[in-house]
């Protein structure tokens, strides 16, 4: 296994791989807290500075958004290049009964973007360019993002002269050591069959420097992982691909919970269930999943209690997650410096959370088999705890109530800024209470932190919320 | 990579997997040319008499066709009850622009059914049960089918007594050990997003015999893929997934061609391409493909030229692959002993066909990235030459009008006969002339058939054209 998932990434065939394996190269960079060439305390006037900048974000109407139009007929949201995305309606159908189930608004947004991380060794050690980036709906305005966030037309374009800084070692070939390549979901509650493209690519050039970026260790992210609203999603989501190889290492800070998850995140931690086993239960789980989804026309939503009013699309009845709203931008560090667009506006704050406990001195988080409407592959790997905005499900009560003790983390981070308007989440790591049954339903099963990793790098098997888990995990340690 | 693929198929650990491993197992199987315990030679009188067994299968109206009816407003064909299947549209979309492609009729069935073999040893040889069933659309009404073909309600029902014969070794945990067990496309031009669970099971229990199944090898099933329309569909891609590692292997029968295909078999077989290499490739692929479909009515069709008659949807202008019509069925070895229902009936004869050359004295096929419309996740691996009846495509003419001596396999299968109407495919294996350039367009890549096999194993990598091949080239050795 270890084999494979190293192979895979590294692009070496088993037996020939020189030199210490990547998953020990980047343990060695969660373990440097600090950068004796890019130093914390630096770091952190920089992004002081780059949240200072001045962005504006405000509420506008929906006819007040340029180059934007409801398409007459559907009452579908579109730009009028027909580009970037459009809001559209979306029905879940049973696979046994035409019975239509309610329609729901969702983004729909085809192309496949690319997530990509530069990382170079300095002092041996491996760095990641971090990008300080305004996106509309950012909490803080200002977020640590990938070194390049394209759509796939900033992509293609790369190759003659890019407006994406940095694009050309992920978009040429040969130009840079291509670490992670693959393709992950993201929130099927808000986007139809969205998936991006995750990479990390190594260079041992040097890299110009420029104001928006900064380099970081994995362990100084871990650290900064612990803030609010500091790290992106899409930064974490291409995090939870790197793989990690804590076997044997054991520094000095390591105690306690943090210990036992970085064993949790070794190929030496024994599982409770092979990858074998879990990867089977998954199949299973997909295989029963029964539903069909349809996109419908927006208008559509509105038999399904979405009303839509001068300046937002939303459920008065409180039945709805979110809203949809539209926003005009002013920012100076952008391709362009303002535009409107429409966002997904939450309700309020989800809920992701594991729910942990050693079997055999083992940690082991529960991960559920859990499918959103839009989910492209039908269920996915995910949180024991998955709740939008107002909804509850089995062991929230566990989570939300648990006395500080068992809580070992708890923050607060944002989900997608270039769509969602202030939309965050609570992570949790819980340890679940003496007594906790190690059975539990047929949807739910145990699963080390390496496993959970070697099962995301196969792409298309853990969601989102779960992969923000597993990147925010390590910062326990 | 070995240890994985074992792995992850027998259940097991590397390093404590006991006896000789499954692909071992298989690869003996495969040696089987015949078997003391079930002779070929018995075989053909059993299987003789099930073909002469009396089906009807004739076409009827639309009109005539009992429990189905077209949808108001939509068109769309659908069955009383909700279930089964419906005949609606299909547009292909842009991602760039909002241009409406042509649509075109497709079946959707979003229930994932279970194809599934169940294997015992018997002299210590893996035997693999096979079904003789009569499906409406087959050629020769009688093919050998899985051990089970099965809905999820037949599935979810053999929990209490089932009318699937043999279900409870697939559908009850424990009962047997599994073996594969993944999730598989379909056919992605008549089909939209469907998806079968690959199952193969061994158990060590004695059987009851029944009339309709025979044990075989694999090595005489082998023998059986040499034969036209014999070996059906949903056992071909089912076969595909089963490990085989020849390494080392060499009986006194292999020779010539032959013996490249299986030496390609082997993960002895030094490939020019790491595995990684190849499922990155495959990333870029599926990134780069921007387009998104959208299930239309089926009245849509109308308008790119489809035109409904009393018995059929077709293309006049002869555009398209298929017509769909209606079809009366009286059988009496099925659950219900007549039924009427719609078929996709393709237009001609479809072509798969891979070519192959020896780099560095390895036997490699040249697999493309190719995207059907209604795939799920995009691009997946596809033959050389992928053509619907009466398309062309690249490297056409090189494998149909190949001289014999490089031509080594050229057998007509069937495809699906419960959905499609004498639905067949001229499967080709040629090899490249000499001076064949190494170097191919970026959509294609060389292969080893033990790579192909291994990304197969990924599920949802290869698609149901190429897995057909991969499943039919040992029939060469």
């Amino acid at each position: 296994m270890e084999e494979l998932s190293h192979a895979l990434l590294a692009g070496r065939s088993p037996g020939d791989a020189p030199g210490p394996s990547l998953g020990r190269r980047f343990m060695l960079s969660l373990a440097a807290e600090d950068s004796p060439h890019f130093p914390l305390s630096g770091f952190h006037t920089w992004y002081a500075e780059r949240c200072a900048r001045r962005f504006k974000v405000s509420r506008i109407p929906f006819d007040a958004l340029e180059q934007w139009y409801s398409e007459p007929g559907s009452g579908n949201l579109r730009h009028r290049t027909g580009r970037f995305f459009s809001i559209e309606g979306l029905r879940a159908e049973d696979g046994d009964r035409v019975t239509a189930g309610d329609a729901r608004p969702i983004i729909v947004q085809p192309e496949i973007g690319t997530l990509g991380l530069l990382v170079r060794e300095f002092g041996g050690v491996l760095h990641f360019l971090m990008q300080a980036k305004m996106e509309p709906g950012n909490i803080n305005t200002v977020q640590l993002s990938p070194t390049v966030q394209a759509t796939r037309s900033n992509y293609t374009r790369a190759h003659g002269g890019s407006v994406v800084r940095h694009l050309e070692y992920f978009a040429r070939p040969g130009r840079a050591d291509v670490l992670v390549d693959l393709l992950q979901s993201e929130h099927g509650s808000y986007f139809l069959h969205k998936r991006n493209r995750h990479m990390v690519v190594e260079t041992t050039e040097d890299v110009p420097p420029h104001g928006d970026f900064h380099w970081l260790t994995l362990g100084q992210l871990r650290l900064l992982m612990r803030r609010e609203h500091v790290v992106n999603m899409d930064s974490r989501t291409v995090l939870s691909c790197v793989p990690i190889d804590s076997a044997g290492f054991a520094p000095a800070g390591a105690a306690g919970f943090g210990a036992a998850v970085l064993h949790s995140l070794s190929p030496a931690a024994r599982p409770r269930h092979t990858l074998a086993e879990l990867t089977r239960w998954l199949t299973d789980m997909r295989a029963g999943a029964p539903g069909s989804v349809r996109r419908v026309p927006l208008r559509d939503t509105e038999r399904a209690g979405w009303v839509r009013t001068a300046d937002a699309i939303a459920r008065p009845d409180g039945g709805g997650a979110f809203a949809v709203i539209g926003a005009r931008v002013e920012a100076d560090n952008r391709e362009v410096t303002s535009w409107s667009q429409p966002l997904l506006e939450p309700t309020g704050t989800a809920v992701h959370a594991f729910l942990a406990t050693r079997l055999d001195g083992v940690l082991h988080v529960l991960v559920q088999a859990y499918e959103e409407a839009g989910s492209l592959n039908g269920p996915e790997l995910a949180p024991t705890v998955q709740c939008l905005p107002g909804e509850r499900s089995r062991y929230l009560d566990e989570v939300v109530s648990a006395p500080a003790s068992r809580v070992h983390y708890d923050v607060l981070q944002s989900e997608e800024g270039g769509r969602f308007h202030r939309a965050e989440s609570r992570n949790l790591l819980v340890e679940a209470p003496e007594g906790f049954p190690v059975e539990q339903p047929p949807e739910y099963r145990w699963a080390t932190l390496d496993q959970l990793a070697r099962i995301t790098r196969f792409g298309h098997h853990v969601n989102i919320q779960a992969r923000t888990l597993l990147a925010c995990l390590p910062s326990t340690w």
